[in-house]
Protein backbone atom coordinates (compact mmCIF):
# COMPACT_ATOMS: atom_id res chain seq x y z
CA UNK A 1 0.00 0.00 0.00
CA UNK A 2 1.44 3.35 -1.19
CA UNK A 3 0.72 6.62 1.43
CA UNK A 4 0.69 9.45 0.13
CA UNK A 5 2.30 11.87 1.90
CA UNK A 6 0.56 15.19 1.66
CA UNK A 7 3.44 17.10 2.64
CA UNK A 8 4.52 20.81 1.32
CA UNK A 9 7.19 19.12 -1.13
CA UNK A 10 4.29 16.69 -2.60
CA UNK A 11 1.84 20.13 -2.93
CA UNK A 12 5.47 22.47 -4.56
CA UNK A 13 5.71 19.07 -7.22
CA UNK A 14 2.13 19.49 -7.94
CA UNK A 15 2.72 23.31 -8.66
CA UNK A 16 5.59 22.88 -10.82
CA UNK A 17 4.05 20.70 -13.02
CA UNK A 18 1.83 23.53 -13.54
CA UNK A 19 5.36 25.57 -14.38
CA UNK A 20 5.90 22.97 -16.77
CA UNK A 21 2.50 23.44 -18.66
CA UNK A 22 3.39 27.17 -18.57
CA UNK A 23 7.05 26.69 -20.24
CA UNK A 24 5.42 24.53 -22.91
CA UNK A 25 3.17 27.17 -24.11
CA UNK A 26 6.24 29.60 -23.95
CA UNK A 27 5.10 31.45 -20.93
CA UNK A 28 7.25 32.38 -17.95
CA UNK A 29 7.26 28.91 -16.17
CA UNK A 30 5.76 29.70 -12.30
CA UNK A 31 2.77 27.71 -11.13
CA UNK A 32 0.89 27.76 -8.34
CA UNK A 33 -2.16 24.97 -6.53
CA UNK A 34 -4.04 25.71 -3.81
CA UNK A 35 -5.10 23.54 -1.21
CA UNK A 36 -7.83 23.09 1.04
CA UNK A 37 -8.11 20.14 3.76
CA UNK A 38 -5.38 18.48 1.95
CA UNK A 39 -7.22 18.86 -1.27
CA UNK A 40 -6.42 20.76 -4.33
CA UNK A 41 -8.83 22.80 -4.96
CA UNK A 42 -7.43 24.99 -8.08
CA UNK A 43 -4.86 24.54 -10.40
CA UNK A 44 -3.22 27.48 -12.52
CA UNK A 45 0.10 28.44 -14.60
CA UNK A 46 0.96 31.70 -15.89
CA UNK A 47 -0.66 32.75 -19.04
CA UNK A 48 0.16 36.02 -19.46
CA UNK A 49 1.23 35.57 -23.16
CA UNK A 50 -1.43 33.15 -23.89
CA UNK A 51 -4.50 35.68 -22.47
CA UNK A 52 -2.21 39.22 -23.91
CA UNK A 53 -3.15 40.27 -19.99
CA UNK A 54 -0.24 40.94 -17.30
CA UNK A 55 -2.85 40.13 -14.67
CA UNK A 56 -3.04 36.64 -15.72
CA UNK A 57 0.25 35.32 -12.96
CA UNK A 58 -0.57 31.67 -12.24
CA UNK A 59 -1.69 32.91 -8.27
CA UNK A 60 -4.32 35.30 -9.52
CA UNK A 61 -5.71 32.71 -11.90
CA UNK A 62 -5.58 30.17 -8.83
CA UNK A 63 -7.12 32.46 -6.27
CA UNK A 64 -9.90 33.21 -8.57
CA UNK A 65 -10.84 29.36 -9.83
CA UNK A 66 -9.84 28.60 -6.16
CA UNK A 67 -13.32 31.21 -4.76
CA UNK A 68 -15.15 29.79 -7.36
CA UNK A 69 -14.76 26.35 -6.50
CA UNK A 70 -15.60 27.43 -2.71
CA UNK A 71 -18.52 29.57 -3.38
CA UNK A 72 -16.91 32.32 -1.31
CA UNK A 73 -14.05 34.91 -1.83
CA UNK A 74 -12.32 34.52 1.22
CA UNK A 75 -9.58 31.79 1.31
CA UNK A 76 -9.08 31.86 4.82
CA UNK A 77 -8.50 27.72 5.15
CA UNK A 78 -6.14 27.65 2.21
CA UNK A 79 -2.56 27.74 1.62
CA UNK A 80 -1.66 28.91 -1.96
CA UNK A 81 1.80 26.75 -3.25
CA UNK A 82 3.55 28.55 -6.11
CA UNK A 83 6.49 27.72 -7.64
CA UNK A 84 7.99 31.13 -7.53
CA UNK A 85 8.06 34.30 -4.67
CA UNK A 86 4.46 35.96 -5.65
CA UNK A 87 5.02 40.13 -6.72
CA UNK A 88 3.19 42.77 -5.72
CA UNK A 89 -0.22 42.71 -7.52
CA UNK A 90 -0.04 38.70 -6.73
CA UNK A 91 0.89 39.52 -3.01
CA UNK A 92 -2.18 42.12 -2.63
CA UNK A 93 -4.54 39.53 -4.11
CA UNK A 94 -3.85 37.17 -1.30
CA UNK A 95 -3.93 39.50 1.26
CA UNK A 96 -7.29 40.72 -0.07
CA UNK A 97 -8.17 36.87 0.05
CA UNK A 98 -7.27 36.78 3.79
CA UNK A 99 -5.40 33.35 2.64
CA UNK A 100 -3.79 30.88 5.90
CA UNK A 101 -0.78 30.61 4.46
CA UNK A 102 1.68 31.12 1.51
CA UNK A 103 4.47 28.11 0.45
CA UNK A 104 7.15 29.54 -2.31
CA UNK A 105 9.85 27.54 -4.16
CA UNK A 106 12.21 30.09 -5.01
CA UNK A 107 12.92 33.78 -4.25
CA UNK A 108 12.35 36.91 -6.84
CA UNK A 109 14.75 39.30 -5.25
CA UNK A 110 13.67 41.87 -8.10
CA UNK A 111 10.13 41.46 -8.04
CA UNK A 112 9.11 39.69 -5.04
CA UNK A 113 6.64 41.05 -2.43
CA UNK A 114 9.00 40.67 0.54
CA UNK A 115 10.81 43.63 -0.24
CA UNK A 116 8.46 46.10 0.08
CA UNK A 117 8.01 47.91 3.60
CA UNK A 118 5.33 47.89 4.65
CA UNK A 119 4.35 44.31 4.31
CA UNK A 120 1.89 43.58 1.56
CA UNK A 121 0.90 40.41 2.95
CA UNK A 122 -1.97 40.13 5.38
CA UNK A 123 -0.78 40.01 8.69
CA UNK A 124 -2.27 36.83 9.42
CA UNK A 125 -1.39 35.02 6.54
CA UNK A 126 1.63 32.44 7.35
CA UNK A 127 4.37 32.26 4.94
CA UNK A 128 7.04 29.83 4.47
CA UNK A 129 9.33 30.04 1.60
CA UNK A 130 12.46 27.26 -0.31
CA UNK A 131 10.23 24.05 -0.59
CA UNK A 132 12.07 22.69 -3.82
CA UNK A 133 13.94 26.00 -4.09
CA UNK A 134 16.29 24.08 -6.51
CA UNK A 135 13.41 23.06 -8.79
CA UNK A 136 11.54 25.62 -8.46
CA UNK A 137 14.37 28.18 -9.80
CA UNK A 138 16.03 26.12 -12.33
CA UNK A 139 12.50 25.75 -14.52
CA UNK A 140 13.32 29.78 -14.65
CA UNK A 141 16.42 29.57 -15.66
CA UNK A 142 16.55 27.04 -18.09
CA UNK A 143 13.28 29.12 -19.56
CA UNK A 144 15.57 32.22 -20.23
CA UNK A 145 18.61 30.30 -20.52
CA UNK A 146 16.54 28.58 -24.10
CA UNK A 147 15.19 32.04 -25.31
CA UNK A 148 19.00 33.49 -25.81
CA UNK B 1 -21.44 74.67 -29.93
CA UNK B 2 -19.98 72.90 -27.16
CA UNK B 3 -16.51 72.07 -26.86
CA UNK B 4 -15.46 69.22 -25.17
CA UNK B 5 -12.89 69.78 -22.53
CA UNK B 6 -10.68 66.14 -22.59
CA UNK B 7 -9.88 67.19 -19.45
CA UNK B 8 -8.48 65.11 -16.46
CA UNK B 9 -11.72 66.14 -14.85
CA UNK B 10 -13.59 65.09 -17.56
CA UNK B 11 -12.30 61.45 -17.39
CA UNK B 12 -12.50 61.43 -13.72
CA UNK B 13 -16.33 62.29 -13.87
CA UNK B 14 -16.44 59.60 -15.97
CA UNK B 15 -14.83 57.57 -13.08
CA UNK B 16 -17.09 58.36 -11.15
CA UNK B 17 -20.11 57.87 -12.92
CA UNK B 18 -18.51 53.65 -13.00
CA UNK B 19 -18.63 54.36 -9.50
CA UNK B 20 -21.59 54.72 -9.21
CA UNK B 21 -22.91 52.17 -11.13
CA UNK B 22 -20.92 49.99 -8.32
CA UNK B 23 -22.91 51.99 -5.52
CA UNK B 24 -26.07 50.62 -6.99
CA UNK B 25 -24.94 46.81 -7.16
CA UNK B 26 -23.98 47.19 -3.50
CA UNK B 27 -20.15 47.00 -4.14
CA UNK B 28 -17.82 49.73 -2.53
CA UNK B 29 -18.10 52.57 -5.04
CA UNK B 30 -14.56 52.55 -7.07
CA UNK B 31 -14.99 53.37 -10.47
CA UNK B 32 -12.03 53.67 -13.30
CA UNK B 33 -11.40 54.05 -16.95
CA UNK B 34 -8.67 54.05 -19.24
CA UNK B 35 -7.91 56.30 -21.68
CA UNK B 36 -5.43 55.96 -24.95
CA UNK B 37 -5.38 59.33 -27.51
CA UNK B 38 -8.16 61.10 -25.56
CA UNK B 39 -10.56 57.78 -26.09
CA UNK B 40 -11.74 55.95 -23.12
CA UNK B 41 -10.74 52.25 -24.44
CA UNK B 42 -12.24 50.46 -20.95
CA UNK B 43 -14.34 51.23 -18.38
CA UNK B 44 -14.70 49.55 -15.49
CA UNK B 45 -16.37 49.33 -11.55
CA UNK B 46 -15.25 47.26 -8.55
CA UNK B 47 -17.17 43.81 -9.04
CA UNK B 48 -15.89 41.67 -5.97
CA UNK B 49 -19.06 41.27 -4.20
CA UNK B 50 -20.91 40.51 -7.71
CA UNK B 51 -18.47 37.65 -8.77
CA UNK B 52 -17.13 36.56 -5.40
CA UNK B 53 -13.46 37.29 -6.25
CA UNK B 54 -11.13 39.72 -4.69
CA UNK B 55 -9.29 40.38 -7.85
CA UNK B 56 -12.12 42.12 -9.48
CA UNK B 57 -11.05 45.52 -8.28
CA UNK B 58 -11.89 47.92 -10.81
CA UNK B 59 -8.79 48.90 -11.84
CA UNK B 60 -7.92 45.02 -12.92
CA UNK B 61 -11.03 44.85 -14.92
CA UNK B 62 -9.99 47.61 -16.59
CA UNK B 63 -6.57 47.06 -17.38
CA UNK B 64 -7.92 43.34 -18.64
CA UNK B 65 -10.42 45.12 -20.81
CA UNK B 66 -8.20 47.73 -22.41
CA UNK B 67 -5.17 45.26 -23.32
CA UNK B 68 -8.24 43.29 -24.98
CA UNK B 69 -9.52 47.10 -26.91
CA UNK B 70 -5.67 47.65 -27.58
CA UNK B 71 -4.50 43.70 -29.16
CA UNK B 72 -1.63 43.89 -26.26
CA UNK B 73 -0.60 43.91 -22.43
CA UNK B 74 1.26 46.64 -22.55
CA UNK B 75 -0.63 50.19 -21.51
CA UNK B 76 2.40 52.66 -22.26
CA UNK B 77 0.59 54.79 -24.35
CA UNK B 78 -2.73 55.00 -21.96
CA UNK B 79 -3.95 57.05 -18.70
CA UNK B 80 -5.55 54.94 -15.96
CA UNK B 81 -8.39 57.55 -13.89
CA UNK B 82 -9.74 55.94 -10.80
CA UNK B 83 -11.49 57.54 -7.88
CA UNK B 84 -9.32 55.83 -5.13
CA UNK B 85 -5.81 55.87 -4.81
CA UNK B 86 -5.07 51.82 -6.31
CA UNK B 87 -3.93 49.22 -3.78
CA UNK B 88 -0.76 46.93 -3.64
CA UNK B 89 -2.77 44.95 -6.50
CA UNK B 90 -3.89 47.20 -8.52
CA UNK B 91 -0.71 49.19 -8.56
CA UNK B 92 1.53 46.04 -8.73
CA UNK B 93 -0.83 45.23 -11.91
CA UNK B 94 -0.29 48.48 -13.57
CA UNK B 95 3.44 48.40 -12.97
CA UNK B 96 3.35 45.22 -14.91
CA UNK B 97 1.02 47.07 -18.11
CA UNK B 98 3.74 50.06 -18.21
CA UNK B 99 1.01 52.04 -18.01
CA UNK B 100 2.04 55.65 -19.00
CA UNK B 101 0.27 57.81 -16.65
CA UNK B 102 -2.01 56.92 -13.24
CA UNK B 103 -4.50 59.70 -12.04
CA UNK B 104 -6.60 58.78 -8.79
CA UNK B 105 -9.04 60.76 -6.99
CA UNK B 106 -9.05 59.87 -2.87
CA UNK B 107 -6.70 59.39 -0.82
CA UNK B 108 -6.71 55.74 0.24
CA UNK B 109 -3.80 56.32 3.62
CA UNK B 110 -4.98 52.34 4.84
CA UNK B 111 -4.69 50.40 1.60
CA UNK B 112 -3.09 53.01 -0.86
CA UNK B 113 0.09 51.87 -2.78
CA UNK B 114 1.99 55.14 -2.65
CA UNK B 115 2.84 54.09 1.28
CA UNK B 116 4.92 50.74 0.23
CA UNK B 117 8.57 51.24 -0.20
CA UNK B 118 10.45 50.77 -2.74
CA UNK B 119 7.68 52.10 -4.50
CA UNK B 120 5.54 49.41 -6.22
CA UNK B 121 4.54 52.07 -8.94
CA UNK B 122 6.77 51.26 -12.48
CA UNK B 123 9.12 54.07 -12.44
CA UNK B 124 8.20 55.21 -15.77
CA UNK B 125 4.94 55.95 -14.43
CA UNK B 126 3.83 59.34 -14.06
CA UNK B 127 0.88 59.33 -10.86
CA UNK B 128 -1.29 62.60 -10.23
CA UNK B 129 -3.52 62.40 -7.45
CA UNK B 130 -6.43 65.24 -5.82
CA UNK B 131 -8.36 65.27 -9.11
CA UNK B 132 -12.28 65.61 -8.12
CA UNK B 133 -11.08 64.53 -4.57
CA UNK B 134 -13.90 65.60 -2.36
CA UNK B 135 -16.67 64.01 -5.06
CA UNK B 136 -14.34 60.82 -4.91
CA UNK B 137 -13.86 60.25 -1.30
CA UNK B 138 -17.64 61.73 -1.06
CA UNK B 139 -19.08 58.78 -2.77
CA UNK B 140 -17.42 55.91 -0.67
CA UNK B 141 -17.79 57.81 2.72
CA UNK B 142 -21.47 57.94 1.91
CA UNK B 143 -21.59 54.13 0.92
CA UNK B 144 -20.32 52.88 4.49
CA UNK B 145 -22.60 55.58 6.08
CA UNK B 146 -25.46 53.88 4.71
CA UNK B 147 -24.28 50.56 6.01
CA UNK B 148 -24.40 51.31 9.42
Amino acid sequence: MTKINFSDQYFMQQALKEAQMAAQKNEIPVGAVIVCNKQIIARAHNLTETLNDVTAHAEMLAITAAAEALGGKYLNHCTLYVTLEPCAMCAGALAWSQINRVVFGANDPHRGFSKHTPPIAHPKTKITSGILQEECAQIVKSFFKDKR
